[in-house]
């Protein structure tokens, strides 16, 4: 008789393909299927045992009870498959296979709340649901990702060493992956994740953009800048690809970067992150502006007719000897810690609303391996974390506030550069001045207080009485 | 016999009460009715009908019952109640009163999509269904507000005297009030109405803001300001009540303005009209900054505590010289078209995407009174859709062009003013950069989309081949 599988992986798309290589390479012996929708997914199965899986102890079934039934007790499947109704046409498929304790991952980037949603489907069945954000990209899933399971806790006992296994380990040896939470904790800092990351992205491409535009710098420059920067505290994953990007070249000697079109895509969680931001009273307008250049960016022609429309050009004069290259750095770094002061904002208010109790240290350490945004600065931020648990705002940690009261004068000067030159850079001037209205004691609400009252009774509070009292003025009377 | 209503209210706050005296003034016998909640609301009706309804042509029921039978056919009932679960609710006792050709009419500030899914439900049942969108507050409710009902286009006829009746009536005599579109269309474009009018508020405080901090203006001064530009391209309710609430003082003679706290409230509508953007790909950095910046004048213990920790003060030394008047109108001015700009965006793919066929000139006409962000500049925005109906964005017509180009090196210097003083002007800036993406050729977003591509294998464009080819580069081979 054939040996059973430890684990079974479903959906055999580059992720999917790549993680069940990763679990095999570390011990593990790997069920996988895949559906067959004829003239759209044939043969997936049969390509991948004849080609990366070959010579492998990982078995194809083309049969999903024959799948299942190969896999030693208490199951373990992982889907990963499309986040949406294909999750639940899945578990719909799979559950009257499964058996009480039988435990179901879904790897994909699902909605927190379907999530949430599925946790308690499962339990009602004996089922095990396990939401795992997972990032990394392709070569995360094959040698390592950054792993944020989150749903039923019972199932942490059983998949802890195969994720912990699959996980990055971050310099200091530590695997990149640990329990996060119940229900949908684990979609949901995954989804937050990728808010910072689009916002890590963005604030490098303005970086890049103002080297170019502003710096006049080449491709070459920037590169070896980048490179740079990535030895000091900026050090990340971001920073380091950026530098290979700027440095690639095609087979005739041309850079590559220079003939990719500025249309940028999402999928989706970036969105996600601000609407969550949005229901939670969270500030967040580094990362929305972040999303909403990428809707911009891809408005390609009206940009085109805009600028004739106005008549510039991107090839008016460059102003080589005003962007400072130490001020830029300083400018990157104090927004980077905006975008993940607003990040773990987000995280803090969902752990309290939710009652979800997230470790936000052990956030950070997960990380700092694996995923997009793993960085040196997220040892710093765990740091923060691990010596004061409910630290408010990131800005306020003493380590973070030296470093944004030094680099002030700078991000200063490059934001009101970019302002003058006409160069876009919304995240650097959201990020300042979200810096600016946080610390400001008095900020000019009071006069939107006034309008609402004025217009629509909807009362205020006053500075010389106890908050929580509400007043209304007539401002006018109605006869 | 008593004489049959022509028109039923139910709910009895302010709005409702307000625009039951209003239809009443307008010549309608109206019926009244509210519900009992014991020890929360009782005796409504009674204290409305001997207070303010006493004397007028208007009948207060107890039982809702009576009330419905107390209209005339085809029977037009409005509902003014808390949006969400109390609208279905009160549909759940109507239906069953009401007859085949019966007319609902909530005029709330209901989700779009839920008057979408009344619309049908109620067709279902005969009854036909209108979300009227309300906008004006309390006294607009009395003297004439704005209107903008969707729904079922049979109901139109029946009701369109009534509302134009009770709407407010523009300059040109033409009242603020016309259909709008199918389904959920007058709710929706009550929403991004009041996205606008967060974009507007949050400007005017920006202004305020740097007139006070930056140009050391006293409230006098400022309110005396306000009434001059009232009388130019700035005119609007908005900013003629700004003028009005800076000159205000309180019977000792002290500002009132001075003593309200600066801490924003928000209902809800301005959230929605963000997340409706990030749904449909409309950037909207203007509006989610003002939300946002809503979100942190509520944070007012964190911004105390932040201020501490970076040893900023309000009453660091002013720097009176620098501010210009003249061109802080011109930031004002050209921010206001970016905010227009962004909701019309929405509005149109909006109209796009569910096939509304919406009339953008009508809903700016419908915008010209009774409405909080009524202008004289609404008048030249129905003239540019009027012209060209389908203007793909504000700022591309010519009228509008030559004003931005005008107030460009302004609206630099203003807003470059403010990052090197250490104000926030997180709308100012957001609106700046908007317009410098719009009209920039070639964004950094080529390097967004080789990040992607590089770890993720998310394809990208290339400016020497085809739109719509999408190529994938082996930057690193996975071994």
């Amino acid at each position: 008789m054939e040996q059973m599988s430890d684990v079974g992986l479903i959906g055999l798309g580059v992720m999917g393909e790549n993680l069940a290589l990763n679990m095999e390479r570390n011990g593990r012996k790997v069920s996988v299927w895949n559906r067959t929708v004829p003239g759209v997914e044939e043969g997936v199965v049969q390509r991948f045992m004849e080609g990366r899986a070959k010579g492998k102890r990982i078995s194809g079934y083309l049969n999903l009870t024959d799948f299942v039934y190969s896999l030693s007790h208490p199951r373990v499947v992982m889907m990963m498959v499309r986040a949406g109704e294909a999750v639940d046409e899945l578990i719909g498929l799979l559950t009257p296979l499964l058996s009480e304790g039988d435990i179901l991952i879904d790897g994909g980037n699902s909605d927190y709340r379907d999530t949430e949603r599925r946790v308690t489907a499962c339990r009602a069945q004996g089922i095990h649901f396990v939401g795992a954000g997972i990032s990394g990209g392709a070569e995360g899933a094959l040698r390592g990702a950054s792993i944020m399971p989150g749903g039923a806790v019972e199932a942490w006992p059983v998949i802890r060493s195969l994720l912990k296994d699959i996980a990055a380990k971050a310099a200091d040896g530590t695997p990149c992956c640990d329990w996060i939470g119940p229900g949908g904790a684990g979609h949901f800092i995954k989804m937050v994740h990728n808010g910072i990351e689009y916002g890590d992205m963005q604030l490098i491409a303005e970086a890049y953009f103002l080297l170019k535009r502003a710096g006049n710098l080449s491709n070459d420059e920037i590169s070896h800048l980048f490179s740079r920067w990535n030895e000091g505290r900026l050090k990340s994953y971001l920073v380091e690809i950026t530098s290979a990007i700027l440095a690639y070249k095609e087979s005739d000697g041309g850079f590559l970067v220079d003939r990719i079109l500025d249309v940028a895509g999402q999928k989706g969680t970036g969105q996600w992150s601000v609407k969550s931001a949005l229901e939670m009273g969270i500030p967040f307008g580094l990362i929305a502006e972040s999303v909403f250049q990428r809707i911009i960016s891809a408005l390609k022609d009206l940009r085109v007719r805009a600028a004739q429309v106005y008549d510039i050009s991107d090839n008016s004069p460059k102003i080589e000897a005003l962007l400072s290259i130490t001020d830029l750095e300083q400018t990157l770094f104090a927004s980077k810690l905006v975008a993940y002061a607003q990040g773990f904002d987000l995280l803090s208010e969902a752990s309290k609303r939710f009652g979800w109790n997230l470790d936000l240290a052990s956030i950070a350490r997960i990380w700092r391996g694996g995923c997009i945004i793993r960085s040196v600065f997220l040892d710093e931020l765990a740091q923060a974390y691990e010596e004061i648990p409910l630290l408010h705002n990131l800005l306020l940690f003493p380590l973070f506030s030296a470093q944004i009261k030094d680099a002030l004068p700078a991000w200063k000067n490059v934001v009101a550069l970019a302002v003058k030159e006409g160069i876009a850079i919304p995240a650097f001037a959201s990020a300042l001045n979200y810096f600016y209205s946080l610390t400001t004691e008095n900020l000019p609400a009071n006069l939107i207080q006034a309008q609402r009252d004025y217009f629509g009774a909807h009362t205020f509070e006053r500075t010389d009485s106890m908050r929580g009292c509400f007043y209304h003025e007539d401002w006018i009377s109605l006869k």
